[in-house]
């Protein structure tokens, strides 16, 4: 099913051209909503020894290219291997998600950590994962490559897993604020070096998940956020780049001065706020809400429909966040489906 | 310490009068920063048992008033006693949060929940706390009632606990919005019974709590939360009206044309945008991020003055959530105090 005007579909759309419809993919469309993902991760004894094996990890990114036809893979991993690159190993708790077993606490922890080019070169595995998807995916679709955003790596870090709050992280900010500039500019040296890589190991755009965006308060977002997303964007200048920074909208304003060519929204963000605070420059991701998809065929059809709608082009669809594991793939299929079957009016 | 100009102040400012400096006080103002707080708690073998009786609610109720002299208090409860009211049980996990052991999954569940005046009737113990906080107050300062918001208390009875996603309770909303809709009608009739009683037994002002709010899709808000919101503040013209609705900064428009006199903000949203929104007709309250007060007295008396003046009057002062139980209580002091000695410009 060799699909090359899907490919340049993707590239066309990313880059800001006119396309007769909007590409789609969706966030974890790599993962459990598949059979053919569950049947290969029961052959792991756990998520990280599947991460960290380059040819699985290349099957499961092709999963739902050959079964949703959907027009970009993502390659598959987790965020949280920059932590481990840079010298914080995590668990992966099964239905509970990571844990931190020593956290970051003060500035010798943080002198302690690798960074850069020496850490990212401790992922190997991800970049022989990208070599081989790209080899297998025979120019179907581009290929997704993928990092946390610096504050998103830091409140893991600082945590130590996932949090109502995310109150030990910002406290950082508020109480160690030269602390957190240090973790942050390491973080950000280390995802650098680490998308590079990714780009030389055949990544033909890469995004950004700022999936904390929306905790901070907007001065600390300007202030500990922006600043390492603009030095990741410059660094990579030879490929399209996507920032998903959920919640935060308040932020869309300096989001837009980035040299990202890709924002993701978020469910709760209309495009039409989007383009005021964004302009005419940018291309938009998303935003389906993903529980939409539990809906009956028609009712996702009609919420499909309507979003591109709202879009009114520039757009590449997505949900507003990762699909849910329980999402039944039969709605999946629809949502791909509608996108696959529309045709932008002339 | 009677402060009978003190008490003046909270409600003259909740009825958009001009005051001489804002009020102040604190979301979860009654609770563990207090160290009487914390040793009152020791008494009781569990939180239940804890909020369930009248003369300790009160005494939680009072402690902020007494050792932080904030302008009001709030009743020391649960905003999950509506569901308990209904039918639907709950245990209050230490260190976890609540955990509903049944949820409700179809029509026949709801079909079964009491409602209402009758399920309201249950609650006696909330009135009887506030009877006693009222005249222990003498008057000092006004008593704040509360409850949950009807689309956040429904997603406890349908997640059964917290959430990171709320897609179980979400999905009804796509899948079986006419179930939905029948609940979130049980909890807007039993919220309005326990409102009115929560009136008659002294409460000055009555604040409802949506803290799941940002979870929705923006015409979902508009679907299932601000109608029953509405009803709650039409049945209660007695007492002004806050609604806080964390992370709806997208539905501000819709409720700024609910009867509520007074919007809270989170951390995540400026009063510029509140005012652009919601005109100049409501009083706003916040919304200083909660985690400033992890900071140094210079810090948060900065970020104070600064918050207050970016209100420009017509403002409530609290943190833009409940405060973090492990904040000093050093910092929740200069919060207070900066406040308390603060004029308004003329």
């Amino acid at each position: 099913m060799s699909d090359s005007s899907a490919t340049h579909l993707f590239l066309r759309a990313a880059n800001g051209e006119k396309t007769d419809r909007p590409p789609v993919w969706l966030m974890r469309q790599a993962g459990r909503i598949l059979p053919q993902y569950r049947a290969l991760r029961q052959k792991f004894p756990d998520f990280k020894a599947f991460v960290k094996t380059p040819e699985a990890a290349a099957e499961a990114t092709i999963q739902p290219v050959d079964e949703l036809h959907v027009d970009a893979a993502i390659i598959f991993s987790d965020i949280l291997v920059i932590p481990e690159a840079m010298g914080l190993d995590y668990e992966m708790i099964e239905a509970k998600g990571p844990r931190f077993p020593k956290t970051i606490e003060n500035h010798q922890d943080i002198a302690q950590l690798r960074s850069g080019a020496e850490a990212a070169a401790s992922l190997e595995y991800v970049y022989q994962a990208l070599r081989i998807t790209k080899k297998e995916l025979h120019g179907r679709v581009p290929l997704i490559g993928f990092a946390g955003a610096p504050w998103t790596i830091l409140a893991y870090m600082v945590e130590g897993g996932g949090s109502k709050t995310f109150s030990k992280a910002r406290k950082m900010l508020y109480a160690e604020p030269s602390q957190a500039h240090a973790l942050l500019q390491k973080i950000t040296d280390t995802t650098i070096a680490y998308l590079k890589q990714q780009v030389a190991a055949g990544a033909d755009l890469i995004q950004l998940f700022d999936s904390w965006a929306g905790e901070l308060a907007p001065a600390h977002y300007q202030t500990f956020a922006i600043p390492y997303l603009k030095q990741i964007c410059d660094a990579l200048p030879e490929v399209p780049k996507t920032i998903f920074a959920k919640g935060a909208w308040f932020a869309l304003e300096e989001l837009g001065q980035t040299s990202c060519q890709i924002i993701g929204l978020d469910w709760s963000t209309s495009p039409q706020f989007a383009r005021q605070k964004l302009g005419d420059q940018k291309v938009l991701q998303g935003n389906l809400d993903p529980c939409t998809l539990y809906g009956n065929a028609d009712t996702i059809r009609q919420e499909t429909i309507k979003m591109v709608q709202a879009f009114q082009g520039r757009h590449i669809v997505n949900l507003g966040h990762g699909v849910y594991p329980d999402t039944p793939l039969d709605g999946v299929r629809v949502f791909v489906e509608t996108i696959r079957g529309m045709r932008y009016e002339v």
